[in-house]
């Protein structure tokens, strides 16, 4: 694995930081260091470094740019196409000890981060002020990871993805330099938009350290929903009818019914097993009555099978646990499985079809999956287990997956909404891009030129 | 000018476009393209061109970077740091002729435009499926510059600026390249925001030709008010109290009370001479007139001397009228005189700070001002006239300016929330980016090795 060649560096390498356990070579760590969550071959780094500051982090990258040594970030861990497995070796450059929240401005709407916060525990924070982050994806993710990624997930259809929320950045490049992008404002035209080129570019670009992001109040009232159909189309055009209405629904997904029924029997459940919109409407507490009063006088026209709501914490949670379980019901009936889960996202009048297409692929290959969207923004995964060790397993979801993939780039969509590219999607995105591509390629070579910011990724 | 040293090239350009009068040297047009709306000096082009397609586009830009040749792309010219001015001569790139809405997908809510449709002509022809475009800076600037400077305007609180409104481009780089960014999805984390990039670049990386935009359905129910209060603060904590509650506000400005004094000697009319915030609020009726009442009711906590509101279109504008026409009095009241106009972006607790310093700023130079703001976002202006032919009333002017950009920056803001760099701003680009800058400059060397698009502007 390279540890015992390289401890040449690695001993310099601990002479860099204050404390030198915060170089480690232990096996339990490296392990937890050579993989995500998902089906993408694991590898050991050579060291995990922890730094403290953005100082250590600068010196760190000063030095293993120096000596061409792979850099790799590292958050929480919890991306989904390999993006934080070091293919070349070198550094796995953990972030989770720079957890500070440097400041909550609550009359500016605004917070700054270390990129190591995991969201959870800004939330928790936040909310002793009224706010609250809303960008959520599945997982504990830290900020820095999230911002890397451009995450998203289910708030994204009213509040936007990671793009619309991190105003300005602090970022280590490849040589050490520490930059500053942005600022406190909620808006600036003021050069080119370095903080959104750093969103998104998954430790390629530079090391993110820090994050001022836009934080919300936390809405004065709350109500859940959950909504059956017919089809799969009757449910979609209900989602695309209140984003027409005007309606600033706070969440809106949609579940296929073959994944309701996954849900029935992992849980012992009984919802009726049809597609099913899973909403949140949020605001002052007139307002959102009268947007539910408004879905559900929608929902009627379309033949909706069933309308309720709750606006008490507890019982909305009940209300979309089939949501919430559509996943694990999968990975349940695999046990030892690995995940494999598509991305895409399509202009939205094409999700129905398009998920219709996925279900019909997964059928034809004999693939179980979970199906579900966030409809109002034409982004839906496809979950399946695969086990790594069966090659002949792998290629048949590969196939299923590339299906998805070419489906939707064929009506205009990308190959990821929010997960991003890691190792899993580089195979797409000369279709998706083209001569674009050589661009983002000149970009990464004028940041990086030594290829040390997690080599073998995107590109 | 260099247009006789330059007839050369000229000829040789004429002969790439099916139709040479598509290269203009008449003195009149040249005139027209070598200004801005602002107090910038002017300069001549050698000549403008008028291209009907990318492929005449790209064919310009591969001649003018192989001969050196300045290329500035050129809009609607209503950009108010000099960004069209052609300082280096050479080529101004006039796009209005590509003025095609290409697509309208009323169920994706995305459109497809050519780079020179106005603004206006968009939304007239939006309406037609019930969708408007919400971005409206002040003039009928077109798709291409609004996307160059990334402007934006009063519905940003509610819908973001450009930045949030484009999903893709086609760009045309500087040797004749091109590319199409982004897709038709409304989000994506497939490799580097290149869309991002562009939007705010002003000409200097690449000429758009065409865009996708996110668009809106046109809301069910509008309602206009107008709200007078004691203080700029007490506004100003109205204006972010209702966003601080969740309402979706689709608009709101604050004008200081010496600018509404300046509108009544102008127009006659009588409004009260107090800080007055104008109001918006759309969508559902229901949840409107919800919000309507909570902001008067808000209004009332803060002494609010008044709260007027209408749903009339025409009452609406009746209502706005002291707002719209802020600038034009404080125009009016010096003939023949150019427009100074400071953007400062500041976090929106410091703005009623903000405009009090600019106010005082002002006075204290004797110089009568127009200052306005988008109140929830942090960001306002300061409409100065100044004579651009007397040398000690510009640098009067530029000493209040910097003092306005020097007390944001301070505080955390931007030197410009949506006009963009230009000429004029170029100077506080260091105070704000410090070792960003830097990287900025790295990105235009790859992409324009040459220094042929619209150079002199940014850096
Ligand atoms: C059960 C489950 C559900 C999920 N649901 C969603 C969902 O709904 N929406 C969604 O968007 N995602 C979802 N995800 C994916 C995942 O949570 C995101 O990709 C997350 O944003 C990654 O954050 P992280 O801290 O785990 O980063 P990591 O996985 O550690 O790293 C991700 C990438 O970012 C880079 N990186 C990390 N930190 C930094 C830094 N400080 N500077 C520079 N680069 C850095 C890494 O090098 C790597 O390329 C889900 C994941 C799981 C396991
Ligand atoms: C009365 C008035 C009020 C205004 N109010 C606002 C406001 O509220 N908010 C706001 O944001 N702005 C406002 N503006 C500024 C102005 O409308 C914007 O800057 C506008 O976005 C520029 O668009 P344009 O078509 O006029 O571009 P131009 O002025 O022609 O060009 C602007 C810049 O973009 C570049 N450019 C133009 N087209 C392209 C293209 N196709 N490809 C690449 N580069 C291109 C040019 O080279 C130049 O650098 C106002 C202006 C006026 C006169």
């Amino acid at each position: 694995m390279g540890v015992t060649s390289t401890s040449g560096w690695i001993d310099e390498l601990r002479r860099l930081l204050p404390d030198p356990r915060r170089v480690s070579t232990s096996h339990a760590v490296l392990e937890n260091h050579s993989h995500d969550f998902s089906y993408h071959a694991p590898r050991l780094p050579s060291a995990v470094v922890f730094p403290e500051t953005t100082e250590e982090v600068s010196a760190i990258l000063r030095f293993a740019n120096e000596h061409g040594i792979p850099v790799v970030p590292f958050g929480a861990g919890s991306s989904l196409e390999g993006h934080v497995v070091p293919v070349k070796g070198g550094i796995s450059l953990d972030l989770t000890r720079m957890n500070e929240i440097v400041e909550v401005r609550p009359d500016d709407f605004v917070v700054r981060v270390q990129a190591g916060v995991p969201r959870s525990r800004l939330n928790q924070r936040l909310a002793r002020d009224g706010l609250f982050f809303p960008v959520d994806p599945g997982a504990d993710a830290t900020i820095g990871g999230m911002i890397a990624t451009n995450a998203s997930g289910t708030s994204a259809v009213r509040y936007g993805a990671m793009r619309h929320q991190v105003l300005g950045l602090e970022v280590v490049l490849a040589d050490g330099t520490i930059i500053r992008t942005g600022s406190l404002a909620v808006k600036s035209s003021a050069g080119y938009n370095l903080t959104g080129l750093f969103v998104g570019s998954e430790g390629t670009l530079g090391v993110i350290t820090e994050a001022t992001l836009r934080v919300y109040p936390l809405p004065e009232y709350v109500v859940a929903a959950r909504a059956t159909f017919p089809s799969v189309d009757a449910a979609a055009r209900v989602a695309v009818g209140l984003i027409r209405a005007g309606v600033p629904v706070a969440r809106v997904e949609l579940v296929d019914d073959a994944t309701v029924q996954a849900v029935n029997s992992y849980k012992g459940t009984n919802y009726p097993e049809r597609p099913t919109l899973f909403l949140e409407f949020s605001g002052p507490e007139a307002a959102v009555r009268a947007d539910v009063d408004f879905a559900r006088d929608l929902a009627a026209t379309e033949d909706g099978l069933g309308f309720e709501f709750e606006s008490d914490e507890k019982a909305r949670e009940r209300l979309w646990e089939a949501r919430h379980h559509a996943a694990l019901a999968i990975a349940a009936a695999s046990p030892g499985k690995k995940m494999m889960i598509t991305d895409v996202c399509v202009p939205i009048s094409h999700l129905p079809e398009a998920i219709r297409h996925a279900r019909r692929t997964a059928e034809e290959h004999g693939i179980q999956a979970a199906i579900f969207g966030h409809v109002g923004d034409g982004n839906y995964h496809a979950v399946f287990m695969v086990d790594p060790d069966d090659p002949e397993d792998v290629a048949r979801a590969e196939r299923v997956n590339a299906a998805i993939v070419q489906h939707a780039l064929a009506r205009g969509g990308t190959c990821t909404g929010e997960h991003g590219v890691g190792m899993g999607k580089k195979k797409y995105l000369n279709d998706e891009h083209g001569q674009a591509l050589a661009v983002m390629r000149a970009i990464k070579k004028t940041l990086d030129p030594r290829n040390v910011l997690n080599p073998g990724k995107i590109f």
